[in-house]
């Protein structure tokens, strides 16, 4: 049975999304379609599946309904639920906007599996913003690569980061045999390296859990501007510059959380039967 | 302007279909497009491109569509055009078959750079067969890779293959750093890596040149065949299974020629404005 599908970017981090409204199709979306539909070769190939459910249609959404008629079921590579995606939930919004779902003006709450969030932009195909909420930091741990290990700050934007300071990007090579404190990150991290540009500018490289490096990840670069604007001695309201791989985003840290500003693009429609 | 395409695979080396019967889209096709549909995370994703034209509406294909009406422009992820595309060749008769514009039992012809081929298959969903035409086989030259070298067998399927045996696929590692006799392959060269799993049955890595390393190259499989045939003191007609990282092969050497026979799957059709 074929079904529609789409598929889009931020920074260059890509989702196939699955318009699933009354959550009928994909009720029963499974691990396994997931990672077919995410295989690069087999597959439609992305980081990622979002799912667009009604929140009524979706048991996480029931309590958010009355707040958010829209849920991200936003689903890693390898199959798993995860709570929150900040590049994710601009290609999300960029959609429900071409559908006239959502205002092109305005800000639109959506529902996801770490509460509602606000979206907000002014046009049809202007920059998205989503304010992720405040940042969680907690105490430092330690984050190892080959023979290399340095202090990690610890931040959690819904999801858990640990972000790093280095002198330059290229020298660590593959991110593969990241290794980190299991006591501290029980369900795996986010990893952040971070190198700085200059004041308020920094660029990073990000190694997603359960999906490996990634071109951009979007609560991992609010993660990233957070530790450094500590580690300046800068508190809210400053906006860094984030440099990613796949592009730039802008991150601003106000009093009542961190807003990711960044491009959001659909780039094919279809249907598949994956 | 959006645009229809397909996406499709043959043992998961994948390709962007681009149905344009009359040449009228994509009569330009640029390089630039083409990258930007292959790209993994900005774009669709795909090893590379295969325009649907009829012969008469491409220059390269004018004095072959008396005995050809579809030509297959072939283009590498790096947006250049190439010659011929074993899989590529199977996908797309499956696509011609899916639009009733090729026969699912018998053969067709199509046109490519490397001249008409014959394609065969007994069903709708059934293996695909290709006839790539007689092998030529020349002199050996060699391949390096890191501090290792070995004599290669030259083996030309329309495109130009290295064949080098090894005992281990996995010991290579990473392929990227590949080197080759400039002067034998002024053109650059896709090289195979074959080891023997049993009588008349190989396992092979390929890097194809414009690309890099592949889930499978159907070329490549041909020439591994005819290597690891000629090693063996076989001749015409036998049969070989060849394993690919992206699924299994049968290939065929007989007097008219090397017959690929194998899957091709179209997994989702769609439109896009890249």
């Amino acid at each position: 049975m074929s079904y529609p599908f789409l598929k889009g970017h931020g920074t260059e981090n890509d989702f196939v999304l699955l318009p699933d409204h009354d959550g009928r199709l994909h009720g029963d979306l499974s691990p396994e379609r997931v990672r077919a539909l995410c295989d690069r070769r087999a597959g439609i190939g992305a980081d990622g599946v979002l799912r667009v459910v009604r929140s009524n249609a979706i048991d996480e959404g029931h309590a958010l309904a009355s707040r958010a008629e829209w849920f991200m079921d936003y689903r890693n590579a390898d199959g798993t639920a995860a709570q929150m995606c900040g590049n994710g939930a601009r290609v999300f919004v960029r959609h429900l906007i071409d559908e006239g779902l959502a205002s092109p003006v305005g800000t639109t709450a959506i529902a996801t599996r770490d509460g509602v969030k606000l979206v907000s932009t002014n046009g049809p195909e202007a920059p998205i913003s989503i304010d992720l909420g405040p940042p969680r930091v907690a105490d430092e741990s330690v984050i190892g690569l080959g023979h290399w290990s340095w202090p990690a700050r610890n931040v959690s934007m819904g999801n858990p980061h640990a972000v790093v300071f280095v002198d330059s990007l290229e020298e660590l090579g593959d991110l593969g045999g990241l290794t980190y404190d299991a006591a501290v990150y029980p369900d795996g991290v986010n990893v952040e390296f971070v190198h700085r540009l200059g004041e308020r500018a920094i660029a990073m490289r990000v190694h997603e859990r359960g999906v490996g490096e990634t071109r951009s990840c979007g609560t991992g670069a609010c993660a990233a501007m957070v530790a450094a604007a500590l580690a300046d001695g800068l508190a809210p309201d400053v906006s860094y510059d984030v440099r990613v791989p796949g592009g730039s985003l802008l991150v601003t840290w106000t009093e009542s959380g961190v807003v990711l500003t960044g491009p959001a693009v659909i780039v094919a429609s279809g249907e598949t039967d994956i």
